[in-house]
């Protein structure tokens, strides 16, 4: 299992600080939606540029004009795109036409989707390279959120997927059992005291 | 009804040369998403400067982290920021928190719900400003999309919307009699020889 940092910082500077930080323990380096709306693509190209050996991840959740959006990311040095499960077919089907014009990926994120299960059958066949079991910052805040919900939905989904919205020291072992390809951390990371030892701790408890 | 002008460009440049020929003839000048990912707040603090008579759009489409996103987008210049309708309603409230903080408004983007009449009535109740009838690039292009649908939808919800997706100078009379509050034209205004002749034209075509 794949360990992915999520960075929810809003300036290039930051992500960069915190990048630096972390990269050792960590394959994948994601830029937070707020972060690329802030700083643009660029972030992306810098944050690639400082790291050329990671995986670079780049949440777009697009919503619409898919390849567009896509096609901009990778050129800007991205690995993988993020388009919304909520999107529509076209939307996910353009997105993966740019990856696979610049071979890299797509990741469809399936934050508000309300089947997660379906949707994450149909959106690998339409050429996904992984999903995200995903519960949103305000998601995770509502009552009645359980983070097993998003376990038991990949697991049963049987196709390769992340896991992302309460990912920590104390539950990403049930991640790893649960068959998650990837487990994305981002306030157990970039909310600790030491963001490096957090994720060392978090990259130890992948067995 | 307002005239809102959607900007699908690229670069802050493009979308400040197209403003500055299209802003005598509109109300609204509306950041489209791509332009916002690719250059980052300072699009819309740019387009703010150089039209702070015009209402400011900044099409975010939100999914998650409601506050944060329409905060940043507020404090840097924008009027109206948009939530995706397909988001949780407390990514809605979030944004709406911020929107109140800063005396601006939400828009919700109905792109992807399935019964916008429905969500229409459920995010207005919750304090968006207007909702989006809305089909996207993608959706557009896809089989068996109708225009009339969007107008039909904004009728029946009886409440506060505009129109986007094939808003032209052949349909927009249309978009009136459906009791829309804007109409969004994008591609009939960006992709004409003329962006200022045709965003007069279909300024003219509302009576």
């Amino acid at each position: 299992m794949k360990l992915q940092v999520a960075m929810d910082v809003l300036t290039t500077e930051d992500a960069l600080a915190l990048a630096g930080k972390v990269a050792p323990h960590v394959d994948i380096i994601e830029l937070g939606t707020p972060l690329i709306k802030a700083e643009g693509l660029r972030a992306i190209t810098a944050i690639k540029k400082a790291h050329p050996d990671k995986i670079v991840f780049a949440d777009l959740k697009t919503m619409d004009a898919g390849e567009l959006e896509a096609d901009i990311a990778f050129s800007a040095g991205a690995d993988l795109v993020t388009v919304l499960g909520t999107a529509g077919d076209s939307t996910i089907v353009g997105a993966v036409t740019a990856a696979t014009k610049h071979g890299k990926g797509i990741v469809v994120d399936l934050i508000g989707v309300a089947d997660k299960v379906t949707r994450a059958r149909e959106v690998i066949a339409l050429g996904a390279e992984f999903v995200e079991m995903h519960a949103g910052l305000d998601e995770q805040a509502e009552e009645g959120f359980t983070f097993q919900t998003l376990l038991d939905d990949g697991e049963t989904a049987a196709v390769s997927f992340s896991v992302a919205g309460g990912v920590n020291v104390s539950t990403i072992a049930a991640v790893q059992r649960a068959g998650a390809t990837v487990a994305v951390a981002g306030g157990a990371i970039y909310g600790a005291d030491d963001p490096a030892a957090a994720a060392a701790e978090l990259r130890a408890a992948i067995v």
